[in-house]
């Protein structure tokens, strides 16, 4: 089967690779209906974070049950399934608070399960899928009806970026009436405009410096849009409230910059959800949260349980997070797929097998 | 009058300073009737701190109003009034949004006002109040009524350690049925157990290795004692709980161990709510919370807006605070009080005028 591998920084392929195989009772096999880049794919792809030896690539899919083990009772052969970015066990104490990205046997894509099998990355024609009991989300309609439905997009983008989205803006306790930061304009960032619309804001400010990413904020639900970064956007988004700042701020980037934006832009008391993958930092100073009564909370999106809370709103139509692709590709051109999006022509690309 | 001043390192004493007066409209002189050391004056009493010159200490009082600026309608002459351990306007963006301690304006005790007149310490017989529109808090009952019925101290406790306490457990939002680990045995780590409870917290470890503190800790709710530290006290709270941990935590040290432990205790998704005083550090690793889903808030309690909340239950004798004082001294033995207290021979000393 194709699949997408990485070879080192700025070589992705897709080449062929092993039909993965039910290894334990446990596992199921999944065909790929659509995959698609992560930002955070980007940074073995830019050599920030090195490529140690060529490996699969990918942690977001939808696709259909080609195969379960002895023990998968949760899917039958056939459903079409959402696949959280994380496999986890769904029994440990993490899974039952609801925070199986914490689980104490949480499993990525692309890497290698805990009994020593490799995982498939995502970007492929089919994954095998460890701790499949509680990972795979049957979403109860068939591939031909979600297809027509134009669905497959909106429902792939609740594998990572709706989920991490919704995560920042639950984890900054968005309420009612609230005013909201949001810090990234990335697929993450966009998300988070619509998650904090979805929780009540009254208010969402967009920071984004990029003209098509703004419109599409826009759409999505943000009702400002401050271009200035750093304290030029803190002043800005000051200006906007009138001398206020925000009741939360939504870290949807992952740098040090980006951090200080979010902590900046909140009241005393406020309330920052972050997302973004840290990137070797940013340590984050006890006595600035301390003097200001910053709450902070987030990190890696429990997706299994957001696509839960979420899909009704995607079967629905209320929600649109499949506007974030802006670019569609066979898996062959998994490379250009890469490019597109380093070179920032794409803001994230679906990938089809 | 009688008042404390801070002269170096463990030389602190009670000498004669000049009588508080109004100096601009929106003052207010109150009598104290009872003050006490806290923990954090410790710091400077122990040069961890530096002492760069001879300063009033303390933050913490109750007292009876004697006189009012001219723009001061929140309280009467004569009334029986709680300080918060600072002072706020009541009307900047972090006050209004219920974080007096983040207002604007913040002003503290034995420092200076905003407009450059010095601000009497809590440890003395009378001190002005400026903000006092909003800082004093009238109690609704007179003095001698009070006195009467032993509510002194409980309400003392109100200006600080109470109030703290309770802003550590409802940053953690704790919550019905939740499993609780207070870090600190101090005075507010006790009222954190209090706290705790008040809240709905099912179960309550009182991280304690002092024998007294540990008994009082119990009296006030404590369900379990750990007196092990570090990792060891991690794994005596798993081995408490059947191998899981709690569901948030209480950080009332401000120490980089004490934050490291509260961090430890809390399975994913937990929360820590902290108010230790952060001590030159500690810098919280980002990825760590990122990658255990961990939340955590907290830092300067606004107790203008908790002593509203708390005092029905103080009133009620529903909540005993001022259980945290283990011996009372009059103003004058002020340089006793710190010494005890310095010594841990006493948890927390209540000062009399």
């Amino acid at each position: 089967m194709l699949a997408a591998v990485i070879h080192d920084a700025r070589d992705v392929r897709a080449e062929e690779r092993p039909h993965p195989k039910i290894l334990t009772p446990g596992d199921a096999v999944v065909r790929v209906v659509a995959a698609c880049v992560c930002g955070s794919d980007l940074w073995p792809y830019r050599g920030v974070t090195p490529v140690k030896r060529p490996r699969p690539i990918g942690h977001e899919l939808v696709g259909v049950v080609e195969e379960l083990g002895s023990e998968v009772t949760s899917a039958r052969v056939g459903d079409f399934v959402v696949l959280p970015f994380t496999m986890s066990c769904g029994v440990c104490q993490s899974c039952r608070a609801g925070y199986p990205a914490a689980c104490d046997l949480v499993t990525g894509f692309g890497s290698t399960d805990r009994g020593g099998h490799p995982v498939d990355g995502a970007q492929g024609e089919r994954v095998r899928i460890p701790l499949a009991q509680h990972s795979l989300f049957p979403v109860g309609r068939s591939e031909a009806e979600l297809e027509a439905a134009g669905l497959v997009p909106h429902l792939l983008a609740l594998a990572d970026v709706m989920s991490t989205g919704y995560h920042a803006a639950s984890s900054a306790r968005v309420s009612t009436g609230d005013t909201v930061v949001v810090v990234g304009d990335g697929a993450v960032g966009l998300c988070g405009v619509i998650a904090a619309r979805l929780l009540g804001a009254e208010r969402v400010i967009a920071m984004s410096r990029h003209e098509d990413r703004a419109a599409l904020a826009r759409e999505l639900g943000a009702t400002d849009v401050v271009a200035e970064r750093g304290q030029e956007g803190v002043a800005a988004v000051r200006d906007l409230l009138g001398g206020d700042l925000a009741d939360a701020a939504l870290e949807c980037v992952g740098t040090k910059q980006s951090m200080d934006t979010a902590l900046d832009v909140v009241r005393g008391g406020g309330r920052v959800g972050f997302v973004g993958v840290p990137h070797g930092g940013p340590e984050l100073s006890v006595r600035r949260l301390f003097e200001r009564n910053i709450t902070i909370g987030g990190g890696m999106a429990s997706a299994r349980r957001y696509m839960e809370t979420l899909l009704p709103s995607v079967l629905a139509g209320e929600i649109l997070p499949g506007k974030v692709f802006d670019l569609e590709l066979p898996l062959s051109d998994v490379a250009q797929a890469y490019a597109a999006m380093d070179e920032r022509r794409a803001t994230k690309v679906l990938l089809r097998p």
